[in-house]
C-alpha cells in the first residue's frame, strides 16, 4: 500500500508563526516556532514563513515532492487567493498569498481564516463524535468563530463566514472593537470580561482586585476566573454576564444552523467548567428545545495545536484525501 | 433525446393543500388545491393529500411511472422520515411520512419543512442571480427560514435548520410564541406588528385606528402599512421598530453565513418597498461591513406558488437532476 503523503500546515499569528507537518492520520511529525516580525513588513513575514516551512522539511528530511501540498491559516480573510483584513498585521490585506506561495514552492498551496483551520481540526482529530455540522467559537482576545458544515469547511460565498463574536446580544449595548453596538464579543471575550471588570469593581472588596494588587489595569480573565472559582461574588456575577450573552450567541446561531456540536475554545476557555457549566444552564433560554436537545455543547480539544493540526488538514481536504466524516 | 420527467409537489398547509406537477425547468403544468381538514385528524389529511396527488396527475393523464418522484413539504420539521412539530396541524406530529406515501405511491418520496422548500423554489426559479449561499426569510403571521448552503438545501444535522425568526434581538424582550424572550418574530411578524400596535395606538389619533373602524381588534399589517404609506407617524414608527429588529437579525445571520443573497418574503412583505428599504438602512449597524457589502438584500419573487414549485424541485435535487447552481 502506498504511503500517504504528509502536509504542510502554516499557522500565522500577529506574534508567531507555528509550522507543522501532519500526516493524514492527524500526527504532528514535526512542528517548529518563530517569531512573526510583523514590523518586518509583507515581504519580512512571507521570507520568514518560507524559511520556517523549509527548516521543517529539513528537520524531517523531507523534500516538497514528498509532501500533499502546503495550508496556511491567518487571521483576516482570503478572498479569492488574497489576503483580506488582519488589521493586526499592517501591510498583511492585499497579500496575493495563494500565487506567491505557488510560485515559490510549487506544491498545491490553500489559505482560509485561522479559525476555520481550527475548527476543521477539531472536527477532524480533536472531537470523537461523527458529527456532520460543528461550530467553534474561539473565545479570546476576541471572539473568532468556524463553521463545518456537511462534514466540510464552511467558508461562505466570500471566504468571510463564521464571525461569530459579532452577534448582537444587547440591543444598543456596548460598542464593539467593530464598530457595531451589543456584540457578544464585547462582553465574552477577555476585552470583553474586563470591561465588565472595570464597571463593576471600582469602589468593591472583590478578591480580583487584590489578586491584580489594586490595579484595574492588571486584571485579566485568569485573575476574574481564579477568583470566582474561590468564591468571589463579583467575579461570578461578571462570569454570569459573560455566560449569559454567550448563551444568547450560541442559542440563536443554533436555531439558524441545528448543529450536532458546538465546541468552545480559546484562551479564555481555560476558565473550564465553570464557563461551561454557566452556559449550558442559560441556553435553554435562547436555543428552541428540539434543536437544543440534538446539540452537544464540549470544550475544544486540541488546545495550542489546533492552528496547524486545521492548516494541515486543509490540504488533506481540499485534495480530497480525507473521507467525509459523521457520514451515516 | 430522453425527455426528463416532472416531478409532483405537494404542499401542506394549515388550511389548503396545493399539488402540482413540474418540470425540471421550472414550469407548472398543473396545479391543484383542496382544504386541508386537519379537524380530520392525520389519516383524514393523509387521505386528503393522496386524493389530490392522484387527481393532478389525472388532470394530465399522467401516470405514477411518468413522474421522478414526490416532494412535500409541511409545517415543521421532518426528522428521519417522520413528521416532528406542526403544532396547527393536530395529529400531524409523529407520522411516519415517508414510509406511508412510499408504500401508497411506489415511487421515490421526498419531504421537508415547507420554509426551507420554498427556499430552494426562490433560488432555483425565482431569483435569477447565480449565487452558492441564499437565506429566505418568510414573514408572515411568524417568521421562518430557508437556507440554501452550497447550491443544496440546508436542513441542519437533523431537519431543524433555519429558525430564523428565532434569533434573540431584545435581551430580555417581548416573550415569542415559542416561548424564549425577544425572538425577532415577536416584532417583525403579523403578531409582532399587532403587538406593537397594541402598544402603541390606544389613546392616538392615528390613522390605523380609523382604518380599522376604531376597534384594535381588526389591526392588520395591511392597515398598518396603509397607514404608514399614508405617511401616518405612529404607523411609520411600527414599521420603523419592526424593521430595525429585522435588521438586527439578518445582520447576526449574515455575520455567520456571509451569504450572497438575503430574500424576503411571505405575506407581510406585500407591504414592499417601505420594509426593505428600512431594513437596508438598518442593517450596517448590525452586519460587519465587508459581508454586507458582498450580501445582496431582495424580494422573493414566486409568490404563492413558491410552496408547491420547492416541493417539485426537491425531488429534482434529490434525484440529481439539477445540476448545481451558482458555481464558478
Amino acid at each position: 500500500m502506498k504511503k500517504e503523503k504528509p502536509a504542510i500546515g502554516l499557522d500565522v499569528g500577529g506574534t508567531n508563526l507555528k509550522c507543522g507537518i501532519l500526516t493524514p492520520g492527524g500526527r504532528l511529525l514535526a512542528c517548529r516556532k518563530r517569531k512573526t516580525e510583523v514590523q518586518k513588513g509583507r515581504d519580512g513575514v512571507l521570507a520568514n514563513i518560507c524559511s520556517l516551512i523549509r527548516e521543517t522539511l529539513a528537520e524531517k528530511k523531507l523534500t516538497l515532492k514528498s509532501v500533499a501540498g502546503i495550508g496556511l491559516g491567518t487571521p483576516g480573510y482570503v478572498v479569492e487567493g488574497v489576503i483580506h483584513g488582519a488589521p493586526n498585521m499592517p501591510g498583511w490585506h492585499g497579500t496575493p498569498i495563494i500565487d506567491i506561495m505557488e510560485r515559490e514552492f510549487g506544491v498545491p498551496f490553500f489559505a482560509s481564516n485561522d479559525v476555520t483551520l481550527a475548527a476543521l481540526a477539531e472536527y477532524r482529530y480533536g472531537q470523537k463524535a461523527a458529527v456532520n455540522n460543528m461550530v467553534l467559537y474561539a473565545i479570546g482576545t476576541g471572539i473568532g468563530g468556524g463553521l463545518i458544515i456537511n462534514g466540510s469547511v464552511y467558508e461562505g460565498s466570500f471566504g468571510m463566514a463564521g464571525e461569530l463574536g459579532h452577534q448582537i446580544v444587547e440591543n444598543n449595548g456596548r460598542r464593539c472593537g467593530c464598530g457595531i453596538r451589543g456584540c457578544v464579543e464585547a462582553y465574552s471575550s477577555t476585552v470583553g470580561l474586563i470591561a465588565l471588570a472595570r464597571e463593576r469593581l471600582p469602589g468593591s472588596s472583590s478578591l480580583i482586585l487584590q489578586m491584580a494588587s489594586g490595579d484595574l489595569d492588571k486584571v485579566t480573565p485568569k485573575i476574574i476566573y481564579d477568583a470566582a472559582k474561590r468564591g468571589d461574588k463579583p467575579a461570578l456575577e461578571i462570569n454570569d454576564i459573560a455566560c449569559r450573552y454567550l448563551a444568547t450567541a450560541i442559542g440563536g446561531m443554533i436555531n439558524i444552523l441545528s448543529p450536532d456540536l458546538v465546541v468552545l475554545g480559546g484562551g479564555v476557555m481555560q476558565a473550564g467548567e465553570i464557563i461551561l457549566n454557566k452556559v449550558r444552564e442559560y441556553l435553554p433560554s435562547f436555543a428552541l428545545p428540539d434543536l437544543l436537545a440534538r446539540c452537544r455543547l464540549d470544550f475544544a480539544k486540541l488546545g495550542e495545536d489546533a492552528g496547524v493540526v486545521g492548516c494541515g488538514a486543509f490540504v488533506f481536504e481540499k485534495t480530497g484525501k480525507l473521507g467525509k466524516r459523521g457520514e451515516s
